[in-house]
């Protein structure tokens, strides 16, 4: 590691107040919703001054947007299994699993209710979006180059994705490996 | 009209009574997000007594449950164009038009807030999507009845529904014509 990286790595109390404040903002989603909790209150949970949040996030809008992310980013990394339909399939699972855990529906809220909440939700919603749109177009893509169909990421959206967040939604559980693994047939 | 019917007939002021709670728990939800608001602040707004919602409806949940379903059977009565690609394409246009009005975000965030507030929201919730699969479901079962493709009412709410919910949800609108259209015709 030269000077230059190893000046740029996030420092251990860094990463260390980011987890803590990532887990604080998780269990006020869980506890009482969205909306319904102030900074001060995630500080004070996740044990750090209120100015450290403000410094590093700048608002609270930022700061869920950014839980959501990372966390529908750490639990669903796009699989890469050497063909289409086992793509498909993994990463519609991956998706289920997080989505139907006990704090998924508290992170599908949340993304939804962002861009609900005025200019600076919907621009964090959307930055949220298009990080995610890439991932999967890359995965999609690498599908196209070896000569398989050409997919869009915005039909894996409305197909595949929309149709599980919204039984989730409505509290029409479990998503089964036939329900799932049929969403992705059709699709193909 | 014999007496029996005259009797059963909702009253005016029960009517005017109706329409002015149902006026009173929109508005707060446009402007305050759900659960941001107790019985007594929709009775205040309304001009009538608490007594008389809890009377009436029991519960929050359950008035706002009834709301929600009043509103979509309001501006989205079933078509009967006497194809099925034209009764889809009215329907689904006809969703898209509430959801995305002024409104439609609102409605849409009450339904599936209801299912995560508890068991009796679930029931409510559950009651709400029962009423309006039955009614889409007749409108399938008269299309197969002429000879059309049979439908499934789970298909139109995971093909057509859920793409144009999670689209407003996302706040990626509007919803095209050849949107709509494109999503019926995939459908089919």
């Amino acid at each position: 590691m030269n000077e230059r990286q190893r000046a740029r790595r996030p420092g251990g109390r860094s990463a260390r107040v980011g987890a803590q404040v990532h887990q604080a903002v998780t269990e006020l989603i869980s506890e009482r919703g969205y909306g319904n909790f102030t900074v001060g209150e995630v500080a004070a949970r996740a044990g750090v001054a209120d100015s450290s949040v403000y410094r590093r996030w700048g608002s609270l809008e930022t700061l869920l947007s950014e839980v959501a992310l990372a966390r529908l980013n750490a639990q669903s990394p796009m699989p890469d299994t050497g063909s289409l339909v086992g793509d498909l399939r993994t990463y519609a699972a991956q998706v289920a699993r997080e989505i139907t855990g006990p704090d998924g529906p508290a992170v599908l809220h949340l993304a939804f209710a962002l861009s609900s909440s005025g200019q600076q939700g919907l621009q964090a919603s959307e930055h949220l979006r298009a990080e995610r749109t890439l991932q999967l177009q890359s995965m999609l893509d690498r599908a196209r180059d070896r000569g398989e169909p050409a997919l869009d990421a915005f039909d894996v959206l409305d197909h595949i994705l929309a149709p599980m967040y919204i039984r989730v939604l409505f509290g029409m559980v479990p998503l089964t490996p036939d329900y799932i693994d049929g969403l992705v047939d059709r699709l193909l």
